[in-house]
């Protein structure tokens, strides 16, 4: 794993603030919630906020206070956090990961204070050059742990939206529920959709070079595209629902085959967290139920459902070339994790990007592509266990690009891919169409 | 519901110092639990520490306080935590109580405290007169309670056993649990097996009109016995272990067929909870781990182990009517919750009874009966919702006698029916041999 | 496994001719048949017809020819044909008995017409007395032979009822459907229900040693029984509708919990093989889908739903010592599977059984009783591998009492006990009525 | 759907035929087959060879006659014989295909009789130019028919597979088959594997325009390639061999998360169909069961093991873009169904390639591709019902490319594109490498 920086002991110094903000970031996040709450693993896929918080920390026990000679926290722990690392040992099975009422959530926050600290101390030490080689494990480390917090927001939304009760993952200050909805409700209209226009030849794509970036996004290599052109912000809720109430959700020849029996076995007539409360459309949130945003983008839509969207629209998903060459352009910035909305946000004129450029590539939902998540040509997964990071997934799922609005900004890149199946619906996934030219 | 006592406020008056005890006996089971422990569900027949101790709240402000015209806790209870009950309306399905994180286990005991006040206001005012109609469904709701305090323990345990890091349910005071099973071990064995002659003719079996009973209890009836003999103590561990070595779990022949199929798809070898540690065996008690005790009754195996080790044996189970005949006679006192050993113990001289009677028919562990779980000659449900308590479930189970080591002695009586299905293991559920005559 | 007959020679040669007629009836039944109807298996608890023919064939050819010495026909067909006895070896998994394309039918056929003329060869050597130890064997293969002559025609209808095309078993002569179905219509109504009264006291039940019997239904023993009434014939149709248009199906409370469970599951709204044909209410019949004839007995119920027509009604199932003491007092006749007809039959005054008793007792249709199947007081399994004939299902069934439309009438006895889970739709199962005095 | 072709008419001349000879081939297929035989479903994927000889009559009737006005043989076969064309109307459930004893085969053999007489009879009258529009549809309907003779004889293999009988599909004639396997094992090993060179650039891919295609193989589009290797000939039997001695079922770390899961629950120790016969290795084969000969290629192997297999020999799978390059430089000849070998045959000398290409592209075996199967750039279904035959499956597949031993010859070309879930195995799917440049 390289990220192109020059000098290891550098980097150290500047990963000491850093990796503090990050896993205090982390901490934060699981603040609103109870030792209960914490404990909720809703389907096999999602993981308990407790299992997050101690996962991570496995992560730089692991990898880095490990191969420094270390003694581990607890020798069990290395059975109980291990998420999917067959060279590191054998692992508490995934769909069972709620069952760990032990160790409690405030040995789980010792276990995070203990590594901290070492980490630290090693970071110390990396800026006098020793155990330096590691320092980019620390740096996987906090990628890692960015990924994870994404995944608290989310897995905690499909827990709570399992419950009776639609919990709130946090109340709001000042005003009630019922309130804040309105005041959205008062807002302007999604400005029209318009295309921005890319064309034909052989481009680049993949990461550069300079920085982090996962295995996966390298190496950089030719590929030909054909001109097309991808829409300037994102599909909205309202649109959404002009699909719904054309029959969207009853028409086999809109679907995929696939994507017709998820829908049919599913019971699919919405996107994920809508529900009908009498005449309205209301859907979860991580503010506890609203009405539904006609301005907002759509999301919680799977694969299937962008897709058979994007055919009812006379469109379809842009690859993921297509989307990184028209990102690479455009800067990184976006409705994200930090900015504490952790909704997907109307596509204002406040916001709009440059005249003739996409707006929301970044942050507020991730974007299904049309492409299946395959190496690049060239990949070579990482050496040793971290190369089970990302390359043993390149089967059955699909590439997403951009983040969303509980992705943290210092996270995410153009060259960025998310994967996951095609009917995966709990994370905050939306669309953007394209078309050829 | 009648229990034949004479006159309600006389009753309302008994039931005042018992209500206290019975529901605080509840609140100490819980205490050794952590909230995150109090929210497992390990299966769908198993229910959260939590949810017991709401839903066994939810009886008495549903039956008692309700009736009353008193408005409830929380509207949205009724839902959560009503169990089976059709008549009373809609409920939380079964296998997701484990998703409850809300409400929190402290708003749970707030629960609690708020219908103790108010039921015990009722009972003061029951004992004027006012209400005492009602006074037997409070009486039925600390039944129902104690029901609940023997699955608060079973229910734990099984979670515990899932658990890669195997929890106590109570951390033993003094001594290290290393320490206590050696002790134990030091202990004497169990006295041989005897028989206890029952003669032939017409018995009457079934509640007989005193004290409480449940609806399936009665009527009272008379039923043709041959005559036969009951062993006159549980099986042990040590027998078990015999009929293991002789190739139990590999030979057919002794089995039922639906138990052989258990069996294989299941891989059961041994008893629940009983481990290997390397040429150990050891087994998940509430006191943690520890090493199996030859003189100790066996439990938790099915009616199908329990049919099969019978065979073996040259004996079979014996039926609930040829159980009720032999315990009638018998003091109802034995190894139960009150105690606090919360684990079946050995039949000791000190504990034997009147000689030639059965030891260990009341407490230790539940016998396993060749009886269905069916309804008696003249058999009537009680009227209303509170019908459903019972008699709906009168298909598929088999009868089980006498309570276990964490069943409350004052729940027992020889006419209580236990009932499950026949691959049940997570009671505390054991062997009795009979024979014929 | 003794008949209690005195001589063994003697009984050989009261089987020759009674061996041809049992097979040949066997043959006969599979006549309407193509080879492709016979290799259909719709489900796992049902066999396709060619395998019926093959495993009755291999049921001789391994308790009688196997034991005399004789080599057998094929020696893979001791593993193809095997259906669950542990002690004779390893055997084809059942749910793919439908699997078997080879041995063809032809060859099948072939297999039976070998053993037929071994056996018989046998049964002329054994009226010398040579092996006539074995007779019994025989006679128990015919027995055996008859069970499955009814599942030839149980399992067909189940696979034809699963056929988008509803094939007719056989084609009716003569007459359309639709005119036969027009006849039928003409005919008069049931007669009104009445009940037939018993006396309260200690009764003998079990075979009483005269005749074949399999080893369930003994040794003879004594019940007590309070006093009864049975319903004078089977529910009908007309009956059945009626709780129908009540909410049957719709209403928990008439319903055991698991059955409750089971209609949800399976959405059941009528009996097994009913179906809408716009307003009309037709069923598959084994002559094809016919409209549903009022004054018939229901059949092809569930114990669940028979349970809850009783209780609906206001009177409960009979237990199986109610049903025996009644039976044996009449004479075992009615509408068997000799007569052809082949569907349950109205209870006219023509088939009316003398003044003040019940009709319908025997054949029609199996009438499920509130017993579990479990074994008698003193029961014993026969010795070897036939012990596993019987006793080892007797867990998780209930008993069955009469005989059908499609059993021999040869092979009904008062004693004898038929068993399916209370599950179990696709016998031709109804109901009878009782109530206490 | 055009196949540019310049005349309606001619190309009606033409068909006349080949739609004899392409109708003539399905039936040869299915005649060593008995109706028992032709009714086995083994598995949901999989179709009785009847229901394969009715659906592609179906199609014809639908496609071509309906359109004319001609009545269908029997209006119910539309529901029976339907694949999955939600636009023609609803259909029997695929898992349920095999409880279709009626239609008989004889009858559907009479259908396609009287399918093909008025077919041909159609055929006649667009040469005068009557309907010649259809035309297409008819080469459609052969395109189609040739697909589901490789699927007669994939899915007959699996059912035999699934039959302790391990039947053979035809008697080989003039040898036993132990013989015959004998003869085989004295041949001469394969030659060792050799790389072919292919350069950078950008490529056309994509079928050109002449002759019949499918919608997916077009349009034809620019791909940038790197320079590339593939392997001149398949993985053989014995290289597969010593992947499996070198542990590769065992090793997590060669497989893909997926592919190891499905390993894991499938039981996965060899390729489908082989087993162990005390030390030997055989497999079945459509002449039934022989010794795996270490020559010929492997095939029935997973996308899954193919990718493992790679991995462990240092290479990759190819992507359809660098096989089809390759491709188009080769005659499309090989070991194909019109053959009769119906098995990978090894690649011998006399087979030879002209030295410095590939050798087996064509025939004996599908080759895994690493491409997903996806829309090309432009990609646009056909319009109408069938344009459900390529598109809709574009999701959770991956290409394979080539044609195998059970493929007719007449039906492959270099733009073909098959396309399986990644754990398919019985199709005769094998592995070719390639490499980086």
């Amino acid at each position: 794993m390289s990220d192109g920086s020059p000098d290891p002991t550098e980097r150290a110094r500047g990963l000491q603030e850093r990796y503090a903000q990050v896993r205090g970031f982390t901490d934060a996040l699981s603040r609103p919630l109870s030792a209960e709450d914490c404990l909720l693993q809703s389907m096999p896929d999602a993981s308990p906020t407790k299992w997050h918080l101690a996962h991570t920390t496995w992560f730089f026990e692991t990898f880095v206070l490990g191969p420094l000679g270390e003694a581990p926290f607890d020798p069990s722990f290395g059975y109980l956090f291990n998420s999917y690392y067959h060279a590191v040992g054998p692992r508490h099975c995934r769909p069972r990961r709620g069952a760990l009422s032990r160790p409690a959530l405030e040995e789980v926050r010792g276990y995070r204070a203990d590594v901290d600290r070492r980490v630290l101390a090693c970071l110390e030490r990396m800026v006098t050059g020793e155990g330096a080689e590691l320092v980019g494990l620390i740096e996987l480390g906090l990628q890692h742990e960015q990924q994870h917090q994404e995944l608290i927001l989310t897995d905690i939304k499909h827990a709570f939206g399992l419950s009776p009760m639609r919990p709130a993952y946090r109340a709001r200050e000042g005003e009630t529920s019922h309130a804040a909805h309105a005041r959205r409700g008062r807002g302007e209209a999604a400005s029209p959709l318009g295309w921005v226009e890319h064309p034909e030849g052989v481009c680049a794509m993949g990461h550069a070079g300079e920085g982090f970036a996962f295995d996966n996004e390298g190496p950089r290599h030719r590929a030909f595209l054909r001109g097309y052109q991808l829409a300037d912000r994102l599909v909205t809720c309202g649109e959404y629902r002009a699909f719904m109430a054309d029959g969207g959700y009853a028409r086999p020849d809109l679907w995929l085959s696939d994507g017709w029996t998820a829908a049919q076995e599913g019971g699919w007539q919405a996107p994920l967290y809508w529900e009908k409360q009498g005449d309205d459309q209301v859907a979860l949130t991580l503010d506890g139920l609203r009405g539904v945003d006609d301005a907002e983008p759509v999301c919680h839509v799977s694969l299937y459902e962008a897709d058979a969207y994007a055919r009812w629209a006379g469109a379809r998903l842009p690859t993921e070339a297509e989307w990184e060459i028209a990102a690479t352009a455009l800067p990184s910035e976006g409705n994200f994790a930090e900015g504490g909305v952790l909704h997907p946000a109307r596509a204002t004129p406040a916001m709009r990007a440059p005249s003739g450029t996409e707006r929301q590539m970044f942050g507020d939902a991730w974007e299904w592509t049309a492409s299946a998540y395959l190496p690049y040509p060239g990949f070579r997964p990482w050496e040793g266990a971290i190369g089970e990071y990302n390359g043993k997934f390149m089967s059955g799922q699909m590439v997403l690009r951009g983040g969303s609005c509980v992705t943290p900004e210092a996270h995410i890149r153009p060259s960025y891919r998310n994967f996951f199946p095609p009917s995966t619906r709990w994370q905050f996934s939306g669309i953007r169409l394209a078309r050829d030219a």
